[in-house]
């Protein structure tokens, strides 16, 4: 039997799926199993999956499980865009800058990049690269790929969404959302998830399971059937077909079915509203973007940083700049972010007990 | 909370991996919960998992997790061909047949096909297309890629594996074992893992998880490490790199680490062979291949496959000639092989009590 | 100034595209120098060309010059087939055996190859692997490869093509006929173009322009618009757009504007029949295929090959039978034959004067 | 007999590509026309052309003859780069902005596009990038791709050449020189090829003939072979493998076993300088980059633009600024420039007279 390795109640700010899985999704996967089921998705767990995502995302709804954050980008962009296809995004998307050479060389897409301080694209950046269609010399943008919640922490609202939208759609271009954390958006904004999607125009979601709480699994959420072709196909050939699929719909159904997507979501960004209340009262930190989901970026003293990143772990941003991003999770508790804020405290030498001083 | 949807008692015999998880392994996966552990690998179950693989397969293995069997033969071949080579296989091999257009499309490279009754390729194969070698106007054979158990559920010994390793190391090439079933085999043969790769010269194994009792994960085993390059990079490009990783390991380290394995393939084995010594009595069915791993694949008449099916799951593995395919996997129970085999008594029209008289 | 490094009335038999080009080809270059004209295509020559394909065609066919049979192929299955579709062919077939991983690495797409003697599809090989449609893990065949003339010499009628055409059509596939020597096969049957093309349900031709006595260039003739899609996108990206194309539309132009594609091609034609028909007369030499229309395959003894393979360039065709492939050029001269013949039965050890006495 | 369809003697200043071919290349496909040649490079005009390569850029290069500059770019970054490697190159190169999604889908990489107003990449860009090193999840920047001449017309002095290849190596990645204006650079600075190629670090050129008087033709010019690995492989995978490969090389025999190709780019560049000086004294139109090579940018007013371009073909390179680009070719006459200027002046409403008035 296989002993335990690791302590189970250290927790860090490195990133949002540092955490394991969810007890509650635990259980739906010991629900789920037992006897045989066909794999490959003809599970019926797969099938009710079907009615838990059209009740978000509306009638029009198609959830096509996946195993990975990356795979579920490649797989949704190869069903986009046809074999001479480029796909427009910001040059602080993860499909850009963590997806190692995955949209190239997988996807085999070319992206052309837009540089944007707060991650989000507007209808400029897609008038702005339109001019190239029809012209076989240059690359033809034909998605518009957008993250919600953007990597730089900030969420397009329902408006700016289907701006976006509606500029792409007049250019004969349709729109992927990259929601690997829109559970964590639409916490931000208070709004049901088909507020940010479908009923911003939005034709393909991808959508973050472990990030929200699941031991695996990312779903592809087709919200416009005239936007992609060949999905399954693509996800074969793209090795995301689990054969065990079964396990990823029923943590789907378990997250989405009840109010937990919501509750993970919700926690992690109070978490980070936490944390980024607590730090802003230190001296020698500033907080430099905006703290609307469950992210905290921040710059510090690159000694400090050094130190404290002994301590805990989380990663530098910008080289550069000094600027760190601090992700809270759905099982970050408010003891680890005192925890942790007393260490920023004690590295950057200022005293735990003034600067919490006020609160007494 | 997630209702069970499915009878968790029933079970057919379609597919080892219709099963679900081992409950030893869904204990592992809960054991490595809680905690936050760095992700993508840097988790100390996967730091782990390698003393247990090496213990398998020798001080020079590396285990390199990834998430489906596809994805583990493209990451495979990627690391193991230049962008121009091609990879020698059997007909009937997975790859082949059941993988789409992943190897041409996702590892972008040519399959060299061979006709194999058996499924198992010979020095002979591989000296044939040798020839091919240095001709930029031929696809250039730069692997040479066999599965343990095969397809067709014959298992290569030691010494067949090492005439195949001897040959294609002779022209350049390097071997690829698609052991999604080799547990199977070494079970079969009653060796060591080792004994079917390692000590019989082969160079990367794709070894699996799911068919062998696992909720999801298999592993790249690199056994000569100058037979792959830049691995971890492939991974990641054909989006194998988990974030969780340490659910595939952790479930890797009980499997490997105990007899599980073992325990798993031994009975999966000793029911395809129960389910052949039942059918064999049987006036009207034929087995037509031997019967090595947990497959038995019989010849009946298409009336009576059509009306079985329409009571057990399994395929049809050539429609021209009838032949039917029906695996056994870890959890199927004797009673399971005795149900099935009373129904095909029942759809020959053979009086069960007759056919089994014998055994009063 | 250049010197001639090479005696420019040696030929052999190796190949039609060791031929250099026919003088009123070049002539056609020149005619189309000076002066400047837009590059990629919007120059007056390509346009002019359309009306010389259409007049051979049929009103819907395009041609799109591009550079080499290789390129001709790879745009062509790229604009027909998704980023998942396979390509049925012949396992003689060019794209499979000469073509190295082009159509896997460079088109993407996996070759379902299917096994035939004279080098020709038919109807029941489409209908075998028409079940695959629809199965996500099975390679999807949507377009048709057949070979005009097929690369064992043989011609497909325009009845037999018809046929092809409509099975393919009726399981949901398009047509690619690889028309390096469509000429040829016109030639041979003494039919106009479009009786092997348009007529016969072809979607989409690769029409060889090197082998019918061009310097370079051959072109993607599309018949069914509704077939391809994103040529011109394709094109590109596969490096197959000349900048200078006035020069080779201005080759086309004069080669189908004219006779010289039915002179060039009769010319070979009758060579490779002269050629058999004097090697018929000579004991051990078995010609082994039918001669439709400009190769010639012969078997002899291993020891004859090798001799006279020092004297002239040829190619064995199968190292293990000893057969050998003669082919004959738009330049090939009777003499040349003569000559030819004379050496294959001095190599023989027969004396010409008797093979040749019932000339006298 | 094809009759000309354009008038021989009108040139614009749109590309270097839309000349023709230069008589003395012309007749040097001539000469090497006749009698057969063994297909795809083992002619004796590429056997010799190795030579001619070798005089140039030293005893270690190799040419590899190919059809497109698109063609010569992926072919050479394939040989060069891992499966999973990215490529550094300026915003303004042809790679980036010029060649669709080639370099993605074709080559199947990723450019690490650097912004840089001059066209030029400099160690520091290097440097910046080469952090990404070892981190699967960033792309890998394994080449460094530099143009000579650069796209806005400046010229790589030998001194800078080498620190960007210094850097480069300093940092395990080859050096890539686009070389399709080549000889125009060497031409501006007045020294050999070798100084800008092998002498400042270079691993590999691609080397442009098309532009510089050839009918068809660039070459891979390896100046280190460790910096390539299966160059013939990928060249034919690339369907950039010419049958008649015997006709570009006797063109680039010509061209640079004699001063031709200097010829040509130092007309070309004296044709851009006195069209430079004699704009510089329109009121109205602003040159706006150094002109170095064969091109003048210059920004005039828009409307002045659109009527000049129904009288001139030339291209406007930002739509924004109203930057236009004109080019000079090897064919283009100091009687085209006046004719040229002079219209310009008249779009201006600037007498003619007035303006050169001045110089008498």
């Amino acid at each position: 039997m296989l002993s335990q390795l690791h302590d189970p109640h250290l927790r860090a700010f490195a990133s949002d799926n540092y955490a394991g899985v969810h007890p509650e999704l635990l259980a739906a996967i010991a629900v789920a199993n037992g006897g045989h089921q066909t794999a490959y998705g003809e599970d019926v767990y797969t099938g009710r999956l079907q009615d838990v995502v059209r009740a978000h995302f509306g009638p029009t709804a198609e959830a096509h499980p996946v195993l990975t954050g990356t795979g579920a980008n490649i797989v949704a962009l190869q069903a986009m865009t046809p074999r001479w296809g480029a796909v427009l995004c910001a040059a602080t998307s993860h499909l850009h800058t963590d997806e190692g050479v995955a949209p190239e060389a997988a996807a085999r897409t070319k992206l052309i990049v837009v540089d944007s301080r707060d991650g989000k694209l507007t209808p400029e950046h897609i008038a702005a690269h339109a001019s190239a269609l029809g012209d076989e010399h240059r690359a033809q943008p034909s998605v518009v790929s957008i993250t919600q919640a953007t990597e730089p922490g900030t969420v397009y609202t329902p408006q700016e969404t289907a701006a976006v939208s509606a500029a792409a759609h007049a250019n004969g271009m349709t729109v992927h959302l990259d929601g690997a954390r829109l559970a964590n958006a639409a916490a931000a904004l208070d709004v049901p998830l088909r507020a940010l999607t479908t009923d911003a125009g939005v034709d393909v979601v991808t959508l973050g399971g472990t990030k929200n709480g699941m031991l695996f699994g990312e779903a592809v959420v087709v919200l416009d059937p005239a936007a992609v072709d060949g999905l399954a196909f693509v996800r074969k050939t793209s090795a995301q077909l689990a054969s065990k699929m079964r396990f990823v719909s029923a943590q789907f159904i378990e997250l989405l079915g009840s109010d937990l997507w919501l509750r993970n979501a919700r926690h992690a960004n109070a978490m980070a509203g936490l944390l980024a209340e607590r730090v802003r009262r230190l001296p020698g930190v500033e907080i430099v973007r905006p703290v609307q989901a469950n992210a905290v970026f921040a710059v510090l003293p690159r000694e400090v940083t050094t130190r404290l990143q002994k301590r805990f772990n989380f990663y530098t941003r910008d080289e550069r700049t000094g600027e760190v991003r601090w992700m809270c999770s759905f099982d970050t508790t408010p003891d680890d972010v005192e925890t942790f804020v007393r260490a920023i405290a004690e590295e950057l030498g200022v005293q735990g007990s003034d600067h919490e001083g006020g609160q007494q």
